[in-house]
């Protein structure tokens, strides 16, 4: 990758650092703007700064001449519009934000002709590359256009595409979670799992294995109840895991933990008392705000949205045949 | 406004139009991409429309010849990285797409030095427009820069700025939830409003109130009733509502009627059958899988992004001197 050429392009905010001011305030100078009340001696050290760092207003002119632009364009299938992933944004942004890009978000929806459509748009713009990202793990098939840039996958992967990834590490996490569970001395721990097919259905069921396996507890396949990954599965899955005798359970999210909490209330159990839950995702708006609060599990988005800039600017290197696995760290809280 | 000029660019959507292909091939053909699987036919039309309709491949020669890109900006405070308001992103993305512009989104967290950077950076890339947006409905002080090209604020407004604004109609919408619970046959309706002041928290009791009074109901301060706007403020109202004797609950927002749920449970009162319940926000996540899934009144943050984008634009006018009103619209589940 060839970034000297970007990053050395000097930005407002260079001036504004040069001239000890405001990013506003060298705008307002160099826009030469009517009625801003600039004091005659920061016009002159704003001047002055321009003049020595050899700063030209038109950031088009100059993406012009060097062929690339100060963004890095990043596609999203549904991030920004789904109360679930944005902190892969933020993560990003704040990342782009402190190399001095600015982050151009195209939010397609799954419309495959938007997605082309913005994918063309970036280019056209000359963006520094793209992160193309999915709203939860999975696998993509990768657009075509993707590899006229330097791109990076977020929170999906596509083996075989040249493309480097970054990735949740689901198994990690699965182990984390059941490890809170073994810490607080239960060895009878239900799990239930997704019935979607996806990276985090495998992943989190390996690690849950392994937990177990390292603790020295057989593997019970009857522990493991399946059920659709939001509160309904949860919630209907109350008398399997009644029946079971597990003293805890780990849920694949925290809704299924929402669901369950409903009909282990409604049974008469006591959350941590009669038995412990755990649930994976950190979700905002449920996980901290159930009664008890959700001991879970986090996923990295930020993590995932800070990485991948990092990988697209190739300030972290790894090797691109597999995706670099993020870290899902314990969240613990009221439910273990 | 003059738009004029902008929408009268030509655009790679343009070309792709009048060659009967898709965006992606006319973005081969055009970057001339060695290996794309392009057949001649397809190739010559894309040749024929670029030379009859005058397409440069390259958008920022053309935005320097013109004066304004094909970017609308949106600067959010935490709209992206919040669960909340996303839909104003996908509302004003749809709208901006409809009319041959991408939307540039910039969400700053409300650091105010990233979004005068932010707003710095979309001068100089010389957007179409910028749209000023909060995750949740306030007043603001206008940046300043926002002066300088065309802005819409989106769910927030600054009286006597003299930008255009487009809010939620809370007043109705408290109407709205009142009558629902009026149309059940309740008569003695309770109100758990946000202990936080803003447009919701005034708007929406005025509602309530002007519900009421076209109800022949007199109006009974009792019977509001103080909480922190989230699922620990519903549930330490419980106490308060049962003791009210209220057959009917609307709730500052669906957070709120989550925390009213757990304690109305604990109670042993049924939901609808002992006490109706109504929300408001239809938050994702939470409104549709409370059991009994909750009634509410939806916030129209997908109609907030594209009406602000319509505003800018100069599509639709309204006067300036008052924010523009979206409706709240009713969405009616099992809570009452």
């Amino acid at each position: 990758m060839d970034h000297g050429k970007s990053t050395s392009a000097i930005t407002m905010r260079d001036v504004a650092k040069a001239a000890g001011v405001s990013v506003a305030t060298v705008s307002h100078v160099v826009n030469d703007k009517a009625g801003a009340r600039i004091g005659d001696d920061a016009k002159r050290r704003v001047h002055e700064a321009v003049s020595r760092l050899g700063y030209r207003p038109n950031a088009l002119a100059k993406t012009l001449s060097q062929g690339t632009s100060r963004f890095i364009g990043l596609v999203a299938d549904a991030i920004a519009t789904t109360p679930f992933a944005g902190q892969i944004i933020h993560g990003a942004q704040d990342e782009a934000w402190k190399h001095g890009f600015v982050l151009l978000v195209a939010n397609t929806d799954g419309n495959k002709a938007a997605e082309d459509e913005a994918i063309a748009m970036m280019l056209e713009h000359q963006v520094r590359g793209i992160l193309y990202s999915t709203w939860y793990h999975r696998e993509i098939v990768v657009p075509e256009a993707l590899h006229q840039t330097d791109s990076v996958l977020v929170d999906c992967f596509a083996d075989g595409s040249g493309l480097p990834a970054v990735v949740p590490d689901e198994e990690q996490g699965g182990r984390t979670a059941t490890d809170a569970l073994l810490a607080a001395g239960h060895r009878r721990i239900a799990f239930i799992n997704t019935t979607t097919p996806s990276p985090a259905q495998t992943g989190r069921l390996a690690g849950y294995r392994s937990a177990l396996e390292s603790a020295g507890i057989d593997f019970d396949e009857s522990l493991v109840i399946p059920a659709a990954p939001e509160q309904e599965g949860g919630y209907a899955s109350t008398t399997r895991i009644v029946d079971s005798k597990a003293t805890a359970v780990f849920c694949h999210n925290d809704r299924v933990a929402m669901g369950l909490y409903d009909g282990l209330r409604e049974q008469g159990l006591r959350i941590p008392d009669d038995i412990a839950v755990i649930g994976f995702d950190n979700q905002d708006v449920i996980a901290a705000h159930l009664r008890p609060p959700l001991s879970t599990v986090a996923l990295p988005h930020y993590e995932l949205g800070a990485a991948g800039v990092r990988r697209l600017l190739g300030l972290e290197t790894a090797p691109s045949e597999h995706p670099q696995l993020i870290a899902c760290p314990p969240i613990p809280r009221q439910s273990i």
